[in-house]
Order: C-alpha cells, then structure tokens, then sequence
C-alpha cells in the first residue's frame, strides 16, 4: 500500500544546493503508519464549508489513529503567508507555498486536509502535478453564493457587496469552478456527517485508508 | 506532558479572516504520539554537518516510534522558498517562511529538525518567539571554516572564493555566531553518533522524549 514514488526529487537545477540523501522515506512512514499518505484539497466559495468539512474530516481520521492534519487560511493566511494579499498574483502564491508545503506533509506520512478558496484551475493543477496526480484529490464543495451569503456570520459577503472588502470570491472575484473533481459536496443540501463519509468513502476506495485496517479503528 | 501551549492562535487583526475552531489539538496529538513535539533548529556553516545530524536524529527517532520530521535545504529552497535567493531580505524571509511551517509541523505533533545555516541571529530569534522559548533547541554546530570547506564535495567554498558564487556564508556573507545555544556541537571533532546522541540527551532532558517510555524503543 505504500506509494513508491518519492515525492521528494531535486527539482532545481541550481547546482549549489545539494540534495541529501533521506534516511527515513515516505514509504516508510507510510508502512508504520499502516495507511497512505494524501492530499484531500477542498475548494469552493467562501462559507461554502470547507474549512468546516476538514476539520471534521481530521476528528474522525484521528479516531480511527490515523496521521491527519487540516492546513486552511486560520493557520496559513495567519502565518506562512501572512505577506501576501488578495490580489491575483498574490492569490496564485498563497496556493503555491501551501502546495510545496502540502507536499512536505505528506512526505511525513501525513493525510494532508487542505480547505482554500484556491480560486484558479490553473493553481489547483500545478498542485495537483506537483504532488502527483495518485495523490491529489480534489473536493469541490459546491454551494449557490446567495446559501454562503446567509450562512457568513461575519458579514463579509455583505461588506464585499458595499465595497469594503474588494477582490471578495463570488462578488468582486472570480471563482473557476473545478470542471473535473474527484468529489462534489452540495454543502446546501447535505449534512455534515453525510459530507465527512462521502470523502472516507473515498479515502477507502483510493486504497488510502483501510476499512477496519490493523491497528485503525475506523 | 503534552504542552497546554495551544501554538495557533490569531496573530493577524484583519477581521475578515475567520478563526475556526480546532477539534484535534496539538495536545490531543500529543497524548496519542506519547511525546511532546518541539523544534530543533540546527545553524551553522555551509558544510558544517547540520542536514547529516539533523538525518541522522530523525533516523533514529524514527527508530524509536517518534513522529520526526526533517526541514533542511533540500526540501525547502528547492520547493516553498524556490523564489528566494540569497540577499539579506530572502534569507530573512526563507527562516521566516520555515518558521511558519515548522509551527505548523509542531502543532501537528511532530518533532521538527530543522537544519539551516539561518545565519542571522535576529532571524532565529524571532522563530524561537514565534514557536514559543519551550518548543525551541538551538543546536550550533560549529566547524571552522577552512574544515567545512575541506569537506564540501562540491567545491561550493572554493566557487565563492573564487567570485562564482556571491553572497557565500562564512566567505562573501555573514554568520552571526548563536551567543546563547541550547547545544554546541564541535562537529570537526565529534563523530556523527556521539553528535546524535547529544541531541537525543538533550530531548530527553527537556522531556520531549521520554528513557524506554511506553511505546517508544529509544
């Protein structure tokens, strides 16, 4: 079950940084762990669920003792990439330091959550390419902006439409939606524990986690 | 023995991003893990040993069921910081940058090494405030300059010498030597095991890791 692919190959060709040799691989972790490691990356419209959705995702992963960890603008935006905006350019390499980072994770054997608006096709599958497609999988958390708008506690759909917010996703900024998901959650319609099965369901049938694996209890 | 230290809280008062609560937290994984997870930084000289100790730790921790990750070079410049070079203002961004991702790292359970030869002492300063004094071992090794260079295969001192490569530590740009290290590690004088095993004492001394504890074979 463990990936072979290394995730981790020089992919500079600067040949003043030279490239060690890991004593403790991916596969490795990956054996102990008695489960695969993945990125599941959540996209959609503000307050459309997804850091929600993660966060629930991880609860029930690390119940049943697997490695899971939910990277989403509380602890990126406030951190990593507390320098960058909200600007196109500044929107394209906030998702690119989360994908290299994101791949890192999962070098260490973990079951990577990943909840971004990542509004742009294009970013969503330089991350997808960097990590490796068998890695990668994409949850489209579908939901009518109107639905997002009523649920944002914050008001922040309605500052956007007042203009105190600008670049705002779904109002002052685009959203590409995903034409090819591996998943989409209508999170209008469906509840929360329905949403959190359907993406173990699919954890299970990508052979990442295991039903009633050894030493899991999920 | 987890730490009550919850490692991500707002530091960000931009009020249009959302803290969301977490349901697994770093001292949930911490009870799971049987250890605490913390960060150690290696700084030094190019060429002064760090990625090969900081390796050689993660092995055996690995070895001993400790959830260990290595940050070095390698993984970080070649992917997260690839937009960086090597003027003041990148360095101080790519030791920004890991101490951003090591925190995350820390609050997914995980005992980072991180080996970089971050040659600002303000810079590791401010990732050993940002992760909190507690979770922050500052390893020096130290190795005169003439011996890094005699080890380094690939001719990197002798290219900065030369001019090929600007902006060279400990040649054409500054190392600011840790005044107050948590270890110091005279690595032209002490072998790779006895350098290993300081660094486990010094883990275990801060209870990080824990003599023959239950489920860990160290």
């Amino acid at each position: 079950m463990p990936s072979d692919k290394p995730t981790m190959s020089p992919k500079t060709t600067d040949p003043h940084i030279r490239w060690h040799q890991q004593l403790v691989t991916r596969a490795m972790r990956e054996a102990r762990n008695r489960h695969r490691s993945a990125l599941v990356w959540f996209t959609g419209l503000p307050s459309s669920g997804k850091s929600t959705l993660a966060h629930n995702v991880e609860e029930k992963l690390f119940a049943g003792h697997y490695a899971a960890y939910v990277l989403d603008g509380d602890n990126v935006r406030h951190g990593l990439c507390r320098d960058l905006g909200f600007a196109e350019q500044d929107r394209i390499e906030n998702v690119r330091r989360i994908g290299e980072m994101a791949n890192l994770f999962l070098d260490a054997g973990i079951i990577t959550l990943a909840a971004f608006i990542s509004p742009y096709k294009a970013d969503r599958q330089a991350v997808r390419t960097l990590v490796g497609p068998d890695n990668f999988i994409e949850v489209f958390c579908r939901c009518p902006a109107e639905i997002c708008e009523a649920r944002d506690e914050k008001g922040n759909y309605a500052k956007a439409r007042a203009g105190v917010i600008t670049r705002f996703t779904g109002i002052s900024a685009p959203y590409e939606v995903p034409p090819d998901p591996d998943l989409i959650l209508d999170t209008d319609r469906t509840n929360i524990q329905t949403s959190v099965s359907a993406v173990l369901s699919l954890l299970r049938e990508r052979c990442i986690i295991s039903e009633g694996g050894e030493g899991h209890a999920l």
